[in-house]
């Protein structure tokens, strides 16, 4: 038994390394390569992509799940070894179920429907990239087939993502958490809009990272065992528990762009740091579903790095850092500007409290595409539509429209409900430390934030991937996923900004 | 026989591709990594490594060789076909030949071997590292037995570096250039030594990397397919004909160290990125043997960068960059001392005329230990010995004496004399490139390399690794290996510094 242990486990590590290979070669596209490097890359990390799928899908693997189901067993759920072979076994049993033509196929597809959106969206060009992305729904519905059971199409997708939901769990809380937002955002927009003017100005790129880097140290980003560079779009990507790297982007005119990136990936990155040790090279190393993901990059990003102690503590280190922009802005006003609520365009430069009913329409679209009630073609105008009646901005056009997310032309659908969640559960976390130590929110006021970081690692980021989102919910907090938390943060924080 | 072919070229593109993913992961550690990522990157290298093994001795490989022998006679030994099956061939009979357990083990002795050198050299502790060293020259000798009927026990090991050349041809060539070399040195360092002191003192890193980045861009490498970063040891890196990347170090107080490494392997690179397009993907893709390889680096480091119609060109350049340091310098004397010739213990820091006599005593050591003439706890102190009656040096300790190159406890055996068949050979190339085109000579002066860029492209960089160093220099240049135009080229040079 343990011998048969010892093999899974030799293959496992195996996958993991391959995977490590491809994501390093992924950083480095983004990161390092010369433009000349980009056609040899794409085929290199396809055949990554396919040892590492005829690997995982080698008989052996299934032998060996078989053989171990006693010993799974007797060792317990909570064991290493068993959820080990839990894990392993999920993962394995849904890439059998599909067939390797059609891997190929979701492979080849998705990558010319990235490549024509990247020239759709500066052109304005919806038309130029619709038969491409009615080809990645469709892909999206058979894949679905290859799990009859299924409730909802988008659910074999959803469960890659956020593992044990489903679009009709999510639609629930969604629509609950829809009739609390709307007020509150109606609210604050009726309001004059807050000033964020010294947020754009002139501010050196050194100094913007010092500064970001600096407070990512403080939080506890382990900068021996990871490193920040620049890219295009900010990422974190981890090849070990040792070597979890983040990215940002820096934009000389506008303060928040990196500053809020760097603080948003840290957490992304201090949860895969985290993994016990012991899980590195298995598959429990690095986090659970997207949702818990997002929830520690929105705690450290939002809860804790928008908080009025925390700018109480590091405001005077940025005046200092820019005198000429801050010199004259007093610590309220700051404040108010950096948690700035307004009807915007775009999703990821949108604030807390907009930011959700973005991602609720995606999803909201996701499924009425699956489900025939709305075709491809007339995403366009009904996405125009919903923004004016949800968020009240109408886009003028497409491009800060409906191609404004890279997710679908990419074929990654039944993701974006994972932000959502990440919000909602951000805070579910951070008040069951709170309960736990209240004196989390003075330490914060002093730019400490050991007390939050060791409770969030013993009783989240220590688990890797051993448990699914609900478990650790309930392990950590004690509770369901609920909104109740995060409505009440947004009600406070808001409340007493706006005087609502 | 065309299905056979495609076959195979399958086969070999995943091996490319898994190779390049190494490379990455290599160039990473050395470039990027946090300390924190070594002990998992070193697992995940080496799972790269075996993957990539085994896809190497796949029995399948060996059929579609056995197959494809008519097809490949049809297509006639100068075709893409024929070469591919050819190198791939070569490379599988060679692989085939050693058993997995053997390859296993090597690994594991050399790289415990490095780890103990890391510390051994710095405490200049011979005895530490020494039983690793016998146990890395053993494995070397039943390397050797995996190849019955070799010559010398060494010749499997060269065979990997330089293919097709032998203990006895490098002897023999080595005893010539020897006879030629000795009274060179001897009249030289008999004289007043040149003054180099003007390349120490405080030289700015950004504005090094900028003129040595200025003159790899003249000499034609192209930075839309590569680009430099700084490594503790400088080298050069192929992942794709289109991302080939260089690495150098510098050193504020001395300005040498960047600039001519920068040179050295820009000319590297520029073989690499001088592949034929289509060979991207291939066996045939990058440069055939070390030796030639070498050939390419020192022709561009020395033969050109340390030339004195190079320096009359971009001197004034140099001076302008750092005024402080070259105002009161005139270029006869700089000349005189970037061409210093000394006796000196470090062979990477060794002139062009001393160097050879570095790179021949550790050849003759590597042959003596393997021959039992020579025992490993005597390398020390023979070490000593030689360093003294060749190169008039005796080293003050085991640290820069017989510890100072990494290769020996690495495992690379039967590489050294890769570089001085490169010094040999730069000048066959160099003299044949001249005698094309006489007015590179002019050109040099006016700091255009095109022509002579553009027929070591067409003539050697072009074809890739397609033929052997003995095939490539006859094509190119019409000779047989030979030390007439290396002799020729330092004793003019040289002849005219110090006046012989």
């Amino acid at each position: 038994m343990q011998e048969a242990y010892n093999e899974l486990n030799e293959k496992l590590a195996e996958l993991s390394d391959i995977g490590a290979a491809g994501a390093l070669m992924g950083w480095d596209q983004q990161v390092n390569m010369p433009p000349g490097g980009a056609e040899a890359r794409g085929r290199q990390m396809g055949t990554l992509g396919k040892i590492a799928h005829e690997k995982l899908i080698d008989s052996r693997v299934g032998e060996l799940l078989e053989i171990l189901k006693p010993f799974e067993e007797e060792k317990g759920y909570d064991s290493t070894e068993a959820s080990i072979i839990r894990i392993a076994r999920r993962g394995y049993d849904k890439a059998v179920d599909v067939p390797p033509s059609f891997t190929a196929k979701w492979q080849k597809v998705t990558s010319d429907s990235f490549e024509v959106w990247i020239k759709a969206r500066p052109a304005n060009d919806f038309k130029m990239v619709q038969s491409h992305l009615e080809t990645n729904f469709d892909l999206c519905k058979e894949y679905a087939d290859y799990f009859p059971g299924y409730e909802h199409p988008l659910d074999p997708m959803i469960d890659n993502h956020d593992f044990g939901m489903k679009a009709s769990n999510i639609r629930s809380i969604f629509s609950e958490l829809r009739k609390e937002l709307v007020p509150v955002v109606e609210a604050i927009t009726s309001q004059e809009p807050a000033d964020d003017s010294f947020m754009h100005g002139h501010f050196d790129s050194a100094k913007q990272i010092e500064f970001g880097e600096s407070i990512a140290k403080l939080y506890g980003y382990d900068f021996n065992r990871g490193r920040q560079d620049m890219a295009a779009h900010p990422f974190t990507i981890s090849f070990a528990i040792g070597d979890v790297r983040i990215t940002t982007r820096v934009l000389e005119d506008f303060l928040s762009s990196a500053l809020f990136s760097t603080l948003h990936e840290a957490g992304h990155a201090m949860y895969e740091q985290g993994s016990d040790p012991a899980f590195d090279g298995t598959v429990l190393r690095g986090g659970t579903t997207i949702g818990v993901h997002e929830s520690q990059s929105r705690l450290w990003e939002n809860i804790v790095g928008r908080s009025k102690p925390f700018w109480g503590h590091h405001y005077p280190q940025l005046q200092e850092k820019f005198p000429d922009q801050f010199a004259n802005v007093p610590l309220d006003r700051f404040y108010k500007g950096i948690n700035k609520v307004e009807r915007s365009l775009i999703r990821v430069e949108s604030d807390e409290v907009t930011y959700n009913l973005h991602v609720m329409m995606r999803f909201a679209f996701e499924c009425d595409v699956l489900d025939g009630k709305l075709a491809v073609e007339e995403l366009p105008e009904a996405w125009k539509d919903r923004m004016e009646s949800d968020i009240g901005a109408r886009p003028p056009d497409d491009k800060d429209g409906v191609m404004q997310d890279i997710h679908w032309y990419n074929g990654i659908i039944g993701y974006f409900q994972g932000y959502t969640l990440g919000n909602i559960m951000s805070s579910q976390f951070y008040d069951a430390a709170v309960r736990a130590h209240p004196e989390i929110i003075d330490e914060l006021g002093q730019g400490k934030y050991d007390t939050l970081h060791t409770w969030l690692k013993d009783n989240l980021y220590s688990h890797g991937s051993k448990y699914t989102a609900h478990e650790i919910l309930k392990k950590a907090t004690g509770q369901e996923l609920n909104i109740g938390p995060y409505m009440n943060y947004l009600k406070t924080k808001y409340g007493e900004l706006y005087e609502l």
